[in-house]
Protein backbone atom coordinates (compact mmCIF):
# COMPACT_ATOMS: atom_id res chain seq x y z
CA UNK A 1 0.00 0.00 0.00
CA UNK A 2 0.74 3.70 -0.88
CA UNK A 3 2.16 5.68 2.18
CA UNK A 4 -0.03 8.34 2.91
CA UNK A 5 1.28 11.99 2.97
CA UNK A 6 1.97 14.52 5.93
CA UNK A 7 0.20 18.26 5.56
CA UNK A 8 1.11 20.72 7.92
CA UNK A 9 -1.61 23.65 7.72
CA UNK A 10 0.08 27.12 9.88
CA UNK A 11 -0.11 30.39 9.65
CA UNK A 12 -0.49 33.70 12.17
CA UNK A 13 -2.16 33.62 15.60
CA UNK A 14 -5.67 34.71 14.72
CA UNK A 15 -5.72 33.40 10.54
CA UNK A 16 -8.59 31.24 11.21
CA UNK A 17 -6.31 28.08 11.47
CA UNK A 18 -8.98 26.04 13.80
CA UNK A 19 -11.84 27.13 11.64
CA UNK A 20 -10.31 25.49 8.44
CA UNK A 21 -9.21 22.95 10.10
CA UNK A 22 -12.62 22.04 11.21
CA UNK A 23 -14.24 22.51 8.22
CA UNK A 24 -12.05 20.01 6.62
CA UNK A 25 -12.95 17.74 8.57
CA UNK A 26 -15.34 14.93 7.20
CA UNK A 27 -14.39 15.97 3.56
CA UNK A 28 -11.40 13.88 3.18
CA UNK A 29 -11.97 10.46 4.03
CA UNK A 30 -8.55 9.22 3.90
CA UNK A 31 -7.39 12.33 5.96
CA UNK A 32 -6.94 11.99 9.98
CA UNK A 33 -6.25 14.56 12.23
CA UNK A 34 -3.47 14.75 14.35
CA UNK A 35 -3.67 14.37 18.34
CA UNK A 36 -1.00 16.87 20.34
CA UNK A 37 0.92 15.37 23.34
CA UNK A 38 0.06 17.87 26.19
CA UNK A 39 1.51 17.99 29.80
CA UNK A 40 -1.72 20.35 30.83
CA UNK A 41 -4.68 17.87 32.81
CA UNK A 42 -7.40 17.28 30.77
CA UNK A 43 -10.89 19.24 30.60
CA UNK A 44 -14.02 18.08 31.71
CA UNK A 45 -15.17 15.63 27.92
CA UNK A 46 -11.81 15.52 27.11
CA UNK A 47 -10.31 12.26 26.21
CA UNK A 48 -6.80 10.41 25.89
CA UNK A 49 -5.88 9.78 22.55
CA UNK A 50 -9.35 11.75 21.22
CA UNK A 51 -8.45 15.35 21.72
CA UNK A 52 -4.61 15.15 23.59
CA UNK A 53 -2.51 12.04 24.64
CA UNK A 54 -2.01 13.31 28.45
CA UNK A 55 1.63 13.25 29.67
CA UNK A 56 3.41 14.05 32.93
CA UNK A 57 6.07 16.36 32.52
CA UNK A 58 8.74 13.88 33.34
CA UNK A 59 7.05 11.48 30.44
CA UNK A 60 7.01 15.10 28.13
CA UNK A 61 10.33 15.42 28.47
CA UNK A 62 11.71 11.68 27.82
CA UNK A 63 9.60 12.11 24.54
CA UNK A 64 11.85 15.07 23.80
CA UNK A 65 14.95 13.63 24.57
CA UNK A 66 14.23 10.53 22.69
CA UNK A 67 12.96 12.24 19.51
CA UNK A 68 10.10 11.10 20.16
CA UNK A 69 8.16 14.68 18.85
CA UNK A 70 8.31 16.12 15.61
CA UNK A 71 8.25 19.49 17.85
CA UNK A 72 7.14 21.05 20.75
CA UNK A 73 6.22 24.19 22.10
CA UNK A 74 5.67 26.03 25.86
CA UNK A 75 1.96 27.86 26.02
CA UNK A 76 0.79 29.33 29.54
CA UNK A 77 2.89 26.96 31.57
CA UNK A 78 2.44 23.89 29.78
CA UNK A 79 4.33 21.79 26.68
CA UNK A 80 2.44 20.75 23.81
CA UNK A 81 4.05 18.55 21.01
CA UNK A 82 3.24 16.20 17.92
CA UNK A 83 4.09 12.59 18.81
CA UNK A 84 5.97 11.51 15.99
CA UNK A 85 5.05 7.82 16.99
CA UNK A 86 1.37 8.50 16.00
CA UNK A 87 2.37 10.50 12.69
CA UNK A 88 4.84 7.94 11.38
CA UNK A 89 1.79 4.87 12.28
CA UNK A 90 -0.83 6.65 10.25
CA UNK A 91 1.04 7.09 7.31
CA UNK A 92 2.40 3.49 7.00
CA UNK A 93 -1.30 2.62 7.31
CA UNK A 94 -2.00 4.46 3.89
CA UNK A 95 -3.72 7.38 5.46
CA UNK A 96 -2.45 11.41 4.94
CA UNK A 97 -2.08 13.17 8.64
CA UNK A 98 -2.84 16.98 8.82
CA UNK A 99 -0.88 18.61 11.32
CA UNK A 100 -2.77 22.13 12.46
CA UNK A 101 0.05 24.15 14.12
CA UNK A 102 1.84 27.57 15.05
CA UNK A 103 4.61 28.51 12.06
CA UNK A 104 7.77 27.96 14.73
CA UNK A 105 6.44 24.68 15.30
CA UNK A 106 6.06 23.81 11.10
CA UNK A 107 9.35 24.90 10.70
CA UNK A 108 10.68 22.17 13.37
CA UNK A 109 8.72 19.78 11.44
CA UNK A 110 10.18 20.67 8.21
CA UNK A 111 13.45 19.79 9.58
CA UNK A 112 12.33 16.50 10.50
CA UNK A 113 10.07 15.79 7.81
CA UNK A 114 11.39 17.28 4.48
CA UNK A 115 8.78 15.08 2.98
CA UNK A 116 6.04 16.43 4.35
CA UNK A 117 3.74 18.99 2.44
CA UNK A 118 3.93 22.65 4.23
CA UNK A 119 0.56 25.21 3.72
CA UNK A 120 0.74 28.61 4.88
CA UNK A 121 -2.50 29.64 5.67
CA UNK A 122 -2.81 33.95 4.98
CA UNK A 123 -5.50 36.14 6.24
CA UNK A 124 -6.82 38.67 2.83
CA UNK A 125 -4.60 41.81 4.56
CA UNK A 126 -2.87 42.33 7.59
CA UNK A 127 -5.67 45.06 8.46
CA UNK A 128 -8.59 42.35 8.43
CA UNK A 129 -6.00 40.51 10.92
CA UNK A 130 -5.76 42.93 13.11
CA UNK A 131 -9.84 43.09 13.13
CA UNK A 132 -9.75 39.64 13.68
CA UNK A 133 -7.21 39.85 16.49
CA UNK A 134 -9.49 42.82 17.71
CA UNK A 135 -12.67 40.93 17.70
CA UNK A 136 -11.68 38.19 20.42
CA UNK A 137 -12.97 41.67 22.38
CA UNK A 138 -10.16 40.31 25.03
CA UNK A 139 -6.84 41.60 24.35
CA UNK A 140 -5.41 45.11 25.44
CA UNK A 141 -3.70 47.51 22.68
CA UNK A 142 -0.35 46.63 23.88
CA UNK A 143 -1.28 42.53 23.16
CA UNK A 144 -2.75 43.43 19.95
CA UNK A 145 0.04 45.25 18.62
CA UNK A 146 2.18 42.47 19.69
CA UNK A 147 0.47 40.16 18.02
CA UNK A 148 0.60 41.83 15.13
CA UNK A 149 4.32 42.55 15.17
CA UNK A 150 4.48 38.66 15.57
CA UNK A 151 1.65 37.29 12.82
CA UNK A 152 4.09 39.86 10.43
CA UNK A 153 7.74 38.07 11.42
CA UNK A 154 5.61 34.89 10.71
CA UNK A 155 4.59 35.93 7.26
CA UNK A 156 7.63 36.60 6.41
CA UNK A 157 8.26 32.82 7.06
CA UNK A 158 5.91 31.68 4.37
CA UNK A 159 8.59 31.29 1.91
CA UNK A 160 9.84 28.08 3.73
CA UNK A 161 6.25 26.56 3.11
CA UNK A 162 4.90 24.80 -0.42
CA UNK A 163 1.89 26.56 -0.57
CA UNK A 164 -0.10 30.00 0.90
CA UNK A 165 -3.56 29.67 0.46
CA UNK A 166 -5.54 33.21 1.53
CA UNK A 167 -8.63 32.63 4.42
CA UNK A 168 -10.85 35.00 2.27
CA UNK A 169 -13.92 32.30 3.04
CA UNK A 170 -13.53 29.47 4.73
CA UNK A 171 -15.51 27.40 2.34
CA UNK A 172 -13.04 28.94 -0.65
CA UNK A 173 -9.70 28.00 1.51
CA UNK A 174 -10.86 24.44 2.53
CA UNK A 175 -11.43 23.71 -1.73
CA UNK A 176 -8.31 25.01 -2.33
CA UNK A 177 -6.38 22.23 0.60
CA UNK A 178 -8.27 19.89 -0.21
CA UNK A 179 -6.85 20.71 -3.91
CA UNK A 180 -3.92 20.78 -2.60
CA UNK A 181 -4.41 17.02 -1.00
CA UNK A 182 -5.46 15.71 -4.28
CA UNK A 183 -2.66 17.29 -6.49
CA UNK A 184 0.11 15.89 -4.20
CA UNK A 185 -1.63 12.36 -4.58
CA UNK A 186 -0.73 12.85 -8.43
CA UNK A 187 2.51 13.35 -8.16
CA UNK A 188 5.23 11.75 -9.99
CA UNK A 189 7.84 11.84 -7.82
CA UNK A 190 5.60 10.32 -5.03
CA UNK B 1 -1.00 41.25 -13.06
CA UNK B 2 0.27 37.53 -12.04
CA UNK B 3 1.07 35.69 -15.12
CA UNK B 4 -1.00 32.99 -16.16
CA UNK B 5 0.57 29.20 -15.50
CA UNK B 6 0.95 26.43 -19.34
CA UNK B 7 -0.38 23.29 -18.41
CA UNK B 8 0.48 20.45 -20.83
CA UNK B 9 -1.98 17.61 -20.77
CA UNK B 10 0.02 14.44 -22.48
CA UNK B 11 -0.44 10.80 -22.45
CA UNK B 12 -0.13 7.49 -24.98
CA UNK B 13 -2.26 7.65 -28.00
CA UNK B 14 -5.77 6.30 -26.96
CA UNK B 15 -6.05 7.11 -23.22
CA UNK B 16 -8.62 10.29 -24.18
CA UNK B 17 -6.36 13.12 -23.74
CA UNK B 18 -9.07 14.87 -25.90
CA UNK B 19 -12.23 13.52 -24.02
CA UNK B 20 -10.53 14.96 -21.07
CA UNK B 21 -9.77 17.94 -22.39
CA UNK B 22 -13.03 18.91 -23.77
CA UNK B 23 -14.49 17.48 -20.50
CA UNK B 24 -12.40 20.69 -18.67
CA UNK B 25 -13.68 23.06 -20.98
CA UNK B 26 -15.50 26.11 -19.19
CA UNK B 27 -14.59 24.78 -15.93
CA UNK B 28 -12.25 26.79 -15.32
CA UNK B 29 -12.78 30.60 -16.59
CA UNK B 30 -9.15 31.67 -16.76
CA UNK B 31 -8.11 28.90 -18.60
CA UNK B 32 -7.58 29.47 -22.46
CA UNK B 33 -7.27 26.61 -24.83
CA UNK B 34 -3.88 26.42 -27.35
CA UNK B 35 -4.22 26.90 -30.69
CA UNK B 36 -2.35 24.58 -32.82
CA UNK B 37 -0.74 25.73 -36.24
CA UNK B 38 -1.01 23.44 -39.13
CA UNK B 39 -0.08 22.90 -42.68
CA UNK B 40 -3.14 21.02 -43.69
CA UNK B 41 -6.39 22.29 -45.27
CA UNK B 42 -9.05 23.72 -43.17
CA UNK B 43 -12.02 21.60 -43.03
CA UNK B 44 -15.60 22.88 -43.67
CA UNK B 45 -16.72 25.13 -40.27
CA UNK B 46 -13.26 25.09 -39.25
CA UNK B 47 -12.01 28.66 -38.46
CA UNK B 48 -8.63 30.29 -38.44
CA UNK B 49 -7.60 31.44 -34.94
CA UNK B 50 -10.45 29.34 -33.38
CA UNK B 51 -9.71 25.41 -34.32
CA UNK B 52 -6.14 26.08 -36.22
CA UNK B 53 -3.98 28.68 -37.14
CA UNK B 54 -3.57 27.46 -41.04
CA UNK B 55 0.00 27.90 -42.66
CA UNK B 56 1.50 27.10 -45.81
CA UNK B 57 4.65 25.01 -45.61
CA UNK B 58 6.69 27.65 -45.97
CA UNK B 59 5.15 29.76 -43.19
CA UNK B 60 5.27 26.73 -40.91
CA UNK B 61 9.17 26.12 -41.58
CA UNK B 62 10.01 29.56 -41.14
CA UNK B 63 8.03 29.34 -37.64
CA UNK B 64 10.17 26.22 -37.21
CA UNK B 65 13.71 27.83 -37.83
CA UNK B 66 12.82 31.27 -36.08
CA UNK B 67 11.98 28.95 -32.60
CA UNK B 68 8.33 30.40 -32.75
CA UNK B 69 7.05 27.04 -31.84
CA UNK B 70 7.06 25.28 -28.68
CA UNK B 71 6.83 21.66 -30.52
CA UNK B 72 5.98 20.54 -33.38
CA UNK B 73 5.34 16.95 -35.65
CA UNK B 74 4.69 15.45 -38.80
CA UNK B 75 1.26 13.58 -38.80
CA UNK B 76 0.19 11.67 -42.05
CA UNK B 77 1.92 14.37 -44.33
CA UNK B 78 0.80 17.59 -42.90
CA UNK B 79 2.91 19.63 -39.83
CA UNK B 80 1.07 20.91 -36.48
CA UNK B 81 2.90 22.57 -34.23
CA UNK B 82 2.36 25.34 -30.73
CA UNK B 83 2.83 28.70 -31.31
CA UNK B 84 5.24 29.96 -28.85
CA UNK B 85 3.23 33.80 -29.40
CA UNK B 86 -0.02 32.87 -28.43
CA UNK B 87 1.16 30.66 -25.64
CA UNK B 88 3.19 33.89 -23.98
CA UNK B 89 0.35 36.45 -25.15
CA UNK B 90 -2.25 34.36 -23.31
CA UNK B 91 0.17 33.53 -20.00
CA UNK B 92 0.96 37.63 -20.10
CA UNK B 93 -2.54 38.43 -19.97
CA UNK B 94 -2.91 36.66 -16.72
CA UNK B 95 -5.00 33.73 -18.27
CA UNK B 96 -3.50 30.07 -17.61
CA UNK B 97 -3.27 28.35 -21.19
CA UNK B 98 -3.67 24.02 -21.69
CA UNK B 99 -1.93 22.50 -24.76
CA UNK B 100 -3.32 18.70 -25.63
CA UNK B 101 -0.28 16.88 -27.35
CA UNK B 102 1.16 13.94 -28.10
CA UNK B 103 3.82 12.51 -25.60
CA UNK B 104 7.17 13.63 -27.55
CA UNK B 105 5.97 16.91 -28.42
CA UNK B 106 5.08 17.82 -24.40
CA UNK B 107 9.30 16.84 -23.86
CA UNK B 108 9.79 19.39 -26.70
CA UNK B 109 7.88 22.03 -24.64
CA UNK B 110 9.65 21.30 -21.33
CA UNK B 111 12.88 21.54 -22.89
CA UNK B 112 11.50 25.01 -23.99
CA UNK B 113 9.43 25.99 -21.45
CA UNK B 114 10.27 24.46 -18.16
CA UNK B 115 8.32 26.39 -15.70
CA UNK B 116 5.61 24.66 -17.30
CA UNK B 117 3.12 22.18 -15.22
CA UNK B 118 3.29 18.76 -17.40
CA UNK B 119 0.42 16.32 -16.62
CA UNK B 120 0.37 12.34 -17.71
CA UNK B 121 -2.96 11.08 -18.86
CA UNK B 122 -2.50 7.54 -17.76
CA UNK B 123 -4.66 4.26 -18.79
CA UNK B 124 -6.38 2.44 -15.89
CA UNK B 125 -4.61 -0.59 -17.24
CA UNK B 126 -2.63 -1.43 -19.98
CA UNK B 127 -5.22 -3.63 -20.93
CA UNK B 128 -7.95 -0.90 -20.73
CA UNK B 129 -5.72 1.22 -23.09
CA UNK B 130 -5.81 -2.12 -25.52
CA UNK B 131 -9.61 -2.43 -24.99
CA UNK B 132 -9.97 1.10 -26.19
CA UNK B 133 -7.46 1.26 -29.12
CA UNK B 134 -9.26 -2.07 -30.32
CA UNK B 135 -12.94 -0.47 -29.59
CA UNK B 136 -12.31 2.13 -32.56
CA UNK B 137 -12.77 -0.61 -34.22
CA UNK B 138 -10.65 0.76 -37.45
CA UNK B 139 -7.73 -0.89 -37.08
CA UNK B 140 -5.48 -3.83 -38.00
CA UNK B 141 -4.23 -6.21 -35.62
CA UNK B 142 -0.43 -5.27 -36.37
CA UNK B 143 -1.27 -1.70 -36.15
CA UNK B 144 -3.19 -2.23 -32.79
CA UNK B 145 0.27 -4.41 -31.48
CA UNK B 146 2.47 -1.22 -32.57
CA UNK B 147 0.22 1.38 -31.04
CA UNK B 148 0.73 -0.48 -27.74
CA UNK B 149 4.30 -0.71 -27.82
CA UNK B 150 4.59 2.81 -29.05
CA UNK B 151 2.23 3.37 -25.82
CA UNK B 152 4.19 1.21 -22.99
CA UNK B 153 7.24 3.31 -24.21
CA UNK B 154 5.56 6.50 -23.86
CA UNK B 155 4.22 5.60 -20.03
CA UNK B 156 8.14 4.88 -19.48
CA UNK B 157 8.49 9.01 -20.03
CA UNK B 158 6.33 9.86 -17.37
CA UNK B 159 8.93 9.95 -15.03
CA UNK B 160 9.62 13.58 -17.18
CA UNK B 161 6.33 14.88 -15.97
CA UNK B 162 5.37 16.48 -12.57
CA UNK B 163 1.93 14.74 -12.38
CA UNK B 164 0.24 11.73 -13.49
CA UNK B 165 -3.43 11.17 -13.45
CA UNK B 166 -5.42 7.89 -13.58
CA UNK B 167 -8.37 8.45 -16.43
CA UNK B 168 -10.49 5.64 -15.03
CA UNK B 169 -13.32 7.96 -15.16
CA UNK B 170 -14.13 11.05 -17.27
CA UNK B 171 -14.99 13.27 -14.66
CA UNK B 172 -12.71 12.16 -11.36
CA UNK B 173 -9.84 12.26 -14.02
CA UNK B 174 -11.14 16.27 -14.87
CA UNK B 175 -11.54 16.64 -11.20
CA UNK B 176 -7.97 15.73 -10.54
CA UNK B 177 -6.85 18.32 -12.89
CA UNK B 178 -8.81 20.84 -11.90
CA UNK B 179 -7.11 20.14 -8.30
CA UNK B 180 -3.79 20.28 -9.93
CA UNK B 181 -4.58 23.77 -11.51
CA UNK B 182 -5.69 25.03 -8.02
CA UNK B 183 -2.90 23.73 -6.60
CA UNK B 184 -0.48 25.16 -8.37
CA UNK B 185 -1.90 28.60 -7.97
CA UNK B 186 -1.56 28.34 -4.42
CA UNK B 187 2.32 27.40 -5.07
CA UNK B 188 4.48 29.85 -2.78
CA UNK B 189 7.21 29.94 -5.38
CA UNK B 190 4.79 31.42 -7.72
Amino acid sequence: MAKGILFVLSGPSGVGKGTVCTALRGKLPKLVYSVSATTRSPRLGEEEGINYFFKTREQFMNMMQNDQLLEHAEYVGNYYGTPRDFVEKTLESGNDIILEIEVQGALQVKEKFPEGVFIFLLPPSLDELKDRIQGRGTESQATIDHRMSVAVDEISLMQHYDYAVVNDEIDSACKRIESIIVAEHCKVRR
